[in-house]
């Protein structure tokens, strides 16, 4: 036996170990380990109360990754960005001025937003009885459970005396507090992040917390060598995507405020629970079903949700899923909801065989292929990720099927990184001979803190005069977003996506373009260079006389384009941040 | 209290007073005074038959609107637009040339076209009784009330006897006449138009009528100065499209008559009514789902169809929208529905609480950005709108989450507003500079009525030899396209989109291309007139004889692209409109 | 009577002569004549078994199509291949090396790979008593009538006793063989090819393969003249879309395989019937909505899927089609299942008023327009075929409208095809002018069996350094891609698509975009010509000494494009074919 079946061996039996001290401890259940250390709390001693105020200290604490970041100083948040950071930004309404029962809440907003109460009435939140008194062939018998499991947790912060139930959860346990019979409607009022989530939801919140500490990307390659993590610890992930978000340069360098700001709007998973059970019917039903990440998982650079789609996955999902039960819980899913093929839950909820909030233990590739993950793929780190994804995928296909076209997939995103990289000399080595259009007359620096480079993120998102280039544009789309879209249609199965319509296609098409355009720069660099040697050999020969003239009546016009702008829009009011 | 509060309670009032009055008159219900105004009928006093026949007398119209427009000597209808403007010019087949009963109607299609048969079963117009069958816990129940308000317009047209009642709604009732008994299948037969509809479906023929009296853009700006309003009256709206289709010289002037009629297929809604509710089952469910909207608004330059599914409002229909009970009419989709984001038709076609067929009245960036709207954003015109918007979003939202989120909005349009500005002075300085490739020797002009300009609606949809350039074209797409999709994905909170995958990436993609084409043509144009330059002087000192020859090998091959085309191709029929 | 109208009527006879006689013979039922000629079998006289022979026959002939095809030397199969082409590459695995029974399978499997055994026990196959004991009224009666045949079939093949009755499918009947009682695991195991299949489902075996006698284009043109048929007998096809790929060049050229194997993984329906009814649930619900068909015919060249969903009738189906009974079968779709709008399945597998597997009978544009089609509609193999399309039409549309739409159809694409075809004309003067980018530099030839040449299919998959340039692409997305749209959109209806998304906006982007570049390079190439000339007057002036040093410095760089890939890639494996 191999050292590395060995390995494989004790790292089974840990897991079968750790599972059957699952149910012994509290709060424990499948939460993974790392958590625990990286907090210092006890696996099987920590009362839910302790559990809770380590993962929310960390959780609210700036130096790991809470709030407005590193840039802080560089942009201003909108009136919007509440609703976004609303620990940071949220502060209740002026109006109305009045202390509001537990009562009251329900019967003014009937009235006033109606939408609120209606999806709260059909929501698990406004019906905690009907769920106790569920038959147990019932789909939803097991959220009875899960009452329990909450009103534990309650217990144990001083919710709930010792024999208490929860009788109801109403607008003011959330906006207020658990158990607040009132509250100040202009002074009280919140609106509830991940961490009052997890008061209730305690092993839910936990499992997201627990992304930043499962995820942490390996400093050695294959042989040894220390190398460079790809990504920092628990990054990139639901965890930690508002971090993600604020801790960018290009983001935080923007102008266009509400253009960063649509980068914001999927960027709150860290702060909020709602983007997929959404208010106020808070549904897993609705968080089961791949348009629920779908949501976010679309477009230009991380079109997830289309590949599931149009993939056999997906279109089975369209064809048979209206006879799906989607109320039983997701490891009953093939069994019991009689689903013939995955959703996005299913296999990345999934690991090694249970199923939790984590959604990033078997990342490999994460958000973009790059040459230190293509280098290091032998790596066990890797390979032991792989493994997992070979156990998921044995669910409904044999091992060999699913080995083959994880191999597949793996030798597919490398042929497109390679393009990319060939396309990446090109674009350089434009820019290092200053031969991009513009580059010595017309090329602003980005806004701080961003810098300039050729080719880089920022450029999809800032432009102003000569930057970008088009040439550059172009390789910045390849890398990254015909690259990651190659990626992501084979990952998720849509052949007709990644061999042609977005992934090789396209990179193919910029990949022309770059070739083409570094020929004709280059072509035409040689022309002005030859027109000079001209000039000044028929200047020396007292030939030629340069007519300044014509050559201003040329370039003159707007070749700059930076004179521009602004002009007949001074009445336009760019409001800015309310005081209230 | 300031001048604008008083105005605003005034105007309160007067709502609520005019709705207080809805139900004492005839045929008033929720249709807008601005129709009664405009037609110089009496809201309280007119009979239906009155208020029918004012109304189609303006539909019918040709100056206000009807048929065939102003360009109808520039373009010739295809057989198939008789079924795009059934009045104008649909004829009954020549066969069978029978005079047909009401009954011999379905037993005779009934095989010969089943579908329609099939389909007209399944309607309300089949199942009369049913309807008026059903208990009052029915979804459908509502629609008992409208049979009588149907029965009382026939009665008031003299189409039914003071105490009869409607029997059915079959085929020979739309088609000859209501009441009709037989008629001639090659003589009498007809489509019907939205006013056919109308016979019995007044209050919401009026309702849809109504756009073209509430959306009369101001002619003042915040100042008091007077501007050319944006659009003309009543524009743009469903009730005026056929219009501004066949109004439009791009459309009137393309050769390519199938192209034009792909914009016509939608533009039809001034026509018909059979676009929202399908022929034959004619279902007030399927109108309600944004799938039938979608059917025409997705696409190029209005992409809603598309924003709304990705934003969170279509996930959760798409997750959850199986669940909601469709047969309630709008007013109850949040309370009896069950519906927990809303549809286009619920924010759309509700204006200050009630619902109707004019879908206009909240319209404020209407088709497209443009500076005349971004300068008059605080004319209370536009306030007023805003404010309705911000009622709208009370369903569902507070309202400082409405209004901080429509003032994002806003400033989101400006930030690409402004970015296509700056690239139309690039683009028309080329223009003026005569630098554009091909401009002086291969520019035809577009076909009448059509005029040449840099950067046209035209240049989507007509192009010949180098007109429209490469880079005249980004513009175009850059102000009809990518900054229509930027508002469209805003105002469908699509984040996605606006940022990335439409909107602001594509924008600023064709910002790039147009900055490095500037660039770059000013730099040829330079080195021509360099080369130009030294030949002068060379030729002036007797150095050089311009070869012609390489010249003519090199420029000649195709460079005008001008004698192309058709060869070969004689043989394809282009067939005419048939006789028949 | 004319000629045409007798030849017609006398087709008319002979079809209802050969329906009249369809439930007399065995095996014969709906399976066009020209199969049985094709393969010398009497179609009234001949078993299953026979049938079965000589379709199988034909089938496994490499000759006729069957396997890896006249390329096989240039490529190499993938590991994931075994599924792409069973009969070709499939092992069973090596573990576990035992014999297990009928039993045992299932047992098994439920364990590991329980999806399978779920998804079949919701099968059909799972189920014939189900099947047998349901009543008349229940819409899957007609499976009772299917099951007998099969048993039939089995009789006639020596599966079944003269009296014995199906008990049941299971795992092992098509992964070992019909009625095994077990099997070496590791030696007997197959993967079921559609010739596995066709052993109980004949009939539909035989409708699919019919596909290659059906669809033979005709050999001259209108007036008598021999022309070449624009494509080989029976293609394009279901039937013959794995030979479609393998024998194509660029696909055997690509060295990129998972790539090439994006091509594979739809073209594999000559191989296997699961790509429809996706094992194992084998759902006829499934294969009759039209997600089924999008799996495959979506995206860059074949956007039916996104064409019909846009559509009227696909708006239709989003709406209203959860309300459709789709157990019927497709016949009753519009009595029975209350279908107010048609699937793909509905308009392409009918024919002349019966269903069937034969999905290419009324193909008459087929993958993509071309000259020969268009200066051909009028040869009556072309007529024949656009009056099955009006008669299919007719279930829900008068003969009037179909004919009009269909002739507008015609038009619209032939708009595109001159469109196209000016463009090329300018391309192909470009290369033999010799002024494409890097043309004469640096313009490697494309892996073996392709050839080079301009504006090519293979350009679309294989680029390296100036192969292709931007012009040529542009031009082969416009042939391969936009007008394809174009005509799928035409032909589903769909004018947003045709007009403006895709189709006619792209053609005429690219159209401009290369008559933009014509412009550009032939100006550029004059300039150079004018330098160059005054380099050689002002030399032999002695006026000039040309630096190479400065021409070095520019064009050296990176603008060969040739040195480059590969670096620093050395580690990344290419897993080459296991030998399991």
């Amino acid at each position: 036996m191999s050292d590395s079946i060995i390995k494989r061996l004790l790292r089974a039996i840990a897991t079968v170990f750790s599972v059957s001290l699952l149910f012994v401890g509290n709060a424990s259940a499948d939460i993974p380990d790392e958590l625990y250390e990286a907090l210092g709390v006890d696996k099987y001693k920590a009362s839910p109360k302790e559990l809770y105020e380590a993962i929310t200290e960390r959780y609210y604490d700036p130096a790991q990754g809470h709030g407005e970041g590193k840039y802080a100083e560089y942009w201003e948040p909108l009136p919007f960005s509440q609703y976004l950071d609303p620990y940071t930004y949220y502060s209740p309404p002026a109006q109305p001025a009045k202390v509001a029962t537990r009562e009251e809440c329900i019967e003014c907003h009937e009235d006033e937003t109606r939408g609120w109460v209606h999806a709260w009435r059909k929501s698990v939140h406004a019906n905690l009885d009907e769920i106790r008194d569920l038959p147990k062939d019932d789909s939803r018998y097991y959220k009875k459970k899960l009452i329990k499991e909450v009103e534990k947790n309650l217990r144990s912060m001083g919710k709930l005396e010792k024999n208490e139930n929860l009788k109801e959860v109403s607008c003011i346990d959330c906006h207020v507090g658990v158990g607040a019979e009132k509250g100040h409607h202009n002074q009280d009022l919140r609106l509830p992040d991940a961490a009052v989530c997890g008061i209730c939801h305690l092993q839910q919140f936990a499992e997201r917390e627990s992304e930043r500490d499962t995820l942490t990307w390996p400093d050695t390659d294959v042989k040894g060598n220390k190398i460079d993590p790809v990504w920092p610890p628990g990054r990139p992930s639901h965890a930690l995507d508002y971090q993600a978000n604020v801790d960018l340069a290009t983001w935080a360098a923007m102008e266009d405020r509400e253009v960063a700001d649509g980068c914001t709007m999927c960027h709150i998973n860290q702060n909020r629970c709602d983007t997929c059970h959404t208010r106020h019917q808070f549904s897993a039903v609705e968080a089961r079903k791949p348009d629920a990440c779908g949501n976010c998982h679309n477009g230009a650079d991380h079109n997830e949700y289309e590949n599931y789609l149009m993939s056999k996955h997906g279109t089975t999902y369209l064809m048979l899923g209206d006879t799906w039960d989607w109320e039983v819980p997701l490891k009953d899913a093939i069994a019991e909801n009689g689903q013939t093929a995955p959703t996005c839950a299913f296999c990345h909820m999934e690991y090694k065989g249970r199923f939790g909030h984590n959604v990033v233990r078997k990342v490999r590739w994460a958000f973009n292929p790059q040459e230190k993950i293509a280098n290091n793929l032998e790596h066990e780190w890797y390979e032991y990720r792989n493994e997992a994804w070979i156990e998921t995928c044995t669910n409904c296909h044999s091992a060999t099927f699913a080995e083959s076209y994880l191999e597949f997939v793996d030798n597919g995103i490398i042929s497109g990184l390679k393009k990319q990289l060939e396309a990446k000399q090109i674009v350089e080595a434009l820019y290092e001979d200053g031969l991009l259009p513009g580059q010595k007359t017309n090329r602003p620096a980005p806004p701080k803190p961003e810098h300039d480079a050729p080719g880089e993120f920022f450029q999809l998102f800032i432009a102003k005069g000569n930057n970008p280039t088009a040439v550059e544009l172009q390789y910045a789309k390849m890398w990254e977003q015909d690259l990651l879209k190659h990626y992501k249609a084979l990952a998720h199965v849509n052949p007709g996506f990644w061999t042609y319509t977005e992934g090789w296609g396209p990179l193919l098409e910029r990949y022309t373009n770059i070739q083409d355009a570094n020929t004709q720069l280059r072509a035409f660099a040689k022309l002005k260079a030859q027109v000079a040697t001209l000039e000044g050999d028929v200047k020396a020969a007292k030939l030629l006389d340069l007519d300044s003239q014509v050559e201003r009546a040329v370039v003159g016009g707007l070749g700059g384009g930076m004179v521009l702008a602004g002009v007949g829009l001074v009445a336009w009011r760019r409001k800015q941040k309310t005081e209230g």
